[in-house]
């Protein structure tokens, strides 16, 4: 399972390097996996009224070339699965992502400016957790 | 002269009374300003480019009804114009904007989430102030 | 009642303009009122558990100089009180707020950065409008 | 070389689940190694003006207990040494933070939140790799 969101850099999220600051790509990260999950046609929103909260227990990124303001950014968004592209955990998912400027200035361009990945655990109301939805595991 | 951006609204702009927190709509503005900018052909990223530096001397925001996790919201934008359809200023320009709440849950809706008004100043690389580019000014 | 909160400029908050944000104040303006509560002997945290809430329904700033990286400011908060002190609302509190930079690099300065004023309205967990709790109204 | 930085935990940081937003401790660790760096006798507002940038190309963090509104919090940072306490490398720079909750609804407690670690590279102006300056690598 794979998806793309695409979004233009806001001149809040730069910094005086001129450059995208580097806590502004993890929004970015959750807003590829929340649009990957509405492509398997449902929203995080209606999950959360469900009961089934996604927690954040882990975050990896390599920032690789900085994004500029007034870019144009895709987030390529995966589930990362396990032998026979079965989702490795019942309590956890992981993706994995690049986040990647598409256009500049007008030009279209490919620039991988950062890698990432992020593992979720499922918890209730309560915090405590629970397996993951069965149609939220198919890799 | 007047438009419209569309964005969605992102976990991390709502706070724990389950709705977006106030100074998150604050950069939605500069966003609808930036895209009616961009609309009469030039973007904010060109025009630093060229030196006009736009700083924003005065903000107002009425905040009517709040905006929700995963609602898709517009930033109505216009440029306020005074007598006659001319700019009330050469070194500086007015907007005023309505935030409004356009889908919520998958249904569309029309609910004003914020009415706001910004005052920018043209200014140099220094920060000197400078008179607005002539095409600026077209009400 | 006044009070005073100092905070150090961090980085994120600064844009490429080598400024703070236009948009980054509005935090520590939450900041200023929240202190004064504080010195008032309650948390804004405690008064959430009582299901008095406070949602803001009117923002003004006036941009005067930018702030800049690590320098310390301070948010210099007072309620606006009617006549003979009195609070001028039931329902409303209305609060005024001076940010000034006391700190530039090593130096004390006196920089008045943003003027400000904001209306808080008291609800109901329900978001149903609610009297003030009496104690809040202390001028 | 190791240091402690305090803060308080602001309303906006927090979201919808009631607890601090998972991007809202990255610009913690920012402020963590920057107060570091201000107890050797530097800031890096200087060191940036001196033509020494810090950028970050890796991170990672582990989420164990999340941080809540009003909680304080420390940022416990220390930089990474190899062999006889001498840091790894004369271009990038590692740093090690425990972020723990230390005072919750005026009780102190003792809550590790996150455990991460950066790598800076160190670049000039222009964004070209340059050596460390020897005073930043005492161990």
């Amino acid at each position: 399972m794979s998806g793309v969101a695409s979004l233009r850099v806001r001149y809040c999220e730069c910094d005086p390097m001129n450059v995208v600051h580097h806590a502004s790509y993890i929004p970015w990260l959750e807003i590829g996996r929340t649009e990957l999950l509405r492509t398997s046609g449902i929203s995080y929103a209606q999950l959360e009224k469900e009961g089934v909260f996604l927690v954040i227990v882990k975050l990896e990124a390599k920032y690789r070339r900085p994004a500029l303001y007034d870019d144009v950014v895709e987030v390529r968004t995966r589930v990362k699965t396990g032998e026979a592209g079965a989702p490795k955990s019942r309590v956890k998912i992981e993706h994995e992502y690049e986040i990647v400027v598409t256009e500049r200035g007008g030009q279209k361009v490919e620039i991988v400016a950062v890698i990432a990945s992020t593992t979720l655990a499922c918890v209730d109301k309560e915090g405590r957790p629970r397996a993951l939805p069965e149609w939220l595991m198919v890799g």
